[in-house]
């Protein structure tokens, strides 16, 4: 989300003084994981539900889907420049390559919504190629952009 | 969230077999710490901005504003049972005195709705209060519910 990177840059790596420090990009890449860290924790209930390991609750499966997109909105905020080192598995390529990665940012953002969207119909016919749609975006990132 | 609190609870805390592990229980904590940390991480530039600190952005906070309302919607869905050991600041009154938590937990949800809503009108002026009442329910809980 390109207004808030804007901000959440002024405000995490540069702060009032405009000097970056180490704390701040500490704290950004803490940003950026607990934004995964939500994804990753409603998207497996999600896929528990879309295997049929968990029985189908539609009202909480949309509730899941709408957290991941929310989730997945603030995820790309917390990698600004700078903040490549430390404890991150995010590879440097994120930063090399940064149009790419914006480029697979911004699908996942988009269908994530798009997920979040359909789960409100609570019709698992149309959840499922949308949910799939979502997982691949999640692996066709971590391929080039993190590591193991 | 209620029906989303089931369904996690489900799937982290009981899992498939219906039997929790320490494992699951981590996944809890940690989720919830991921809400907090994206409250947080957002909340700040918020205040720099209401306090003058940092140039108001409308747009940039109406987006804070939206994301800590979706975190705090997430942050209560990790305090399951059997969450209040391990790595964790919660104090054992989360679940000795649940009612109240609950209760406070709903207020700072429902009043980061409004502010959500509120910000995205950009007017500073009606903005403040209802950040301040936001701040509010932070300490509320944090004093009783939250170790130092």
């Amino acid at each position: 989300m390109k207004a808030l990177k804007i901000a959440l840059t002024g405000a995490l790596a540069l702060g009032i003084s405009g000097v970056a420090t180490a704390d701040q990009y500490e704290d950004a890449i803490k940003y950026r994981q607990a934004a995964f860290t939500l994804v990753k924790g409603n998207f497996g209930p999600m896929a528990g539900m879309v295997k049929g390991e968990i029985p189908f609750d539609s009202a909480a499966f949309a509730e899941h889907a709408t957290n991941v997109a929310a989730a997945a909105a603030m995820a790309d905020d917390g990698f600004i420049d700078g903040s490549d080192m430390g404890d991150t598995k995010a590879k440097d390529a994120v930063w090399e390559n940064r149009a790419e990665f914006d480029k697979l940012m911004g699908e996942f953002q988009q269908l994530t919504q798009e997920l979040a969207a359909v789960a409100k119909g609570g019709n698992m016919d149309e959840i499922k190629p949308k949910f799939a749609a979502v997982g691949k975006t999640c692996k066709g990132c971590h391929d080039d952009f993190k590591s193991k």
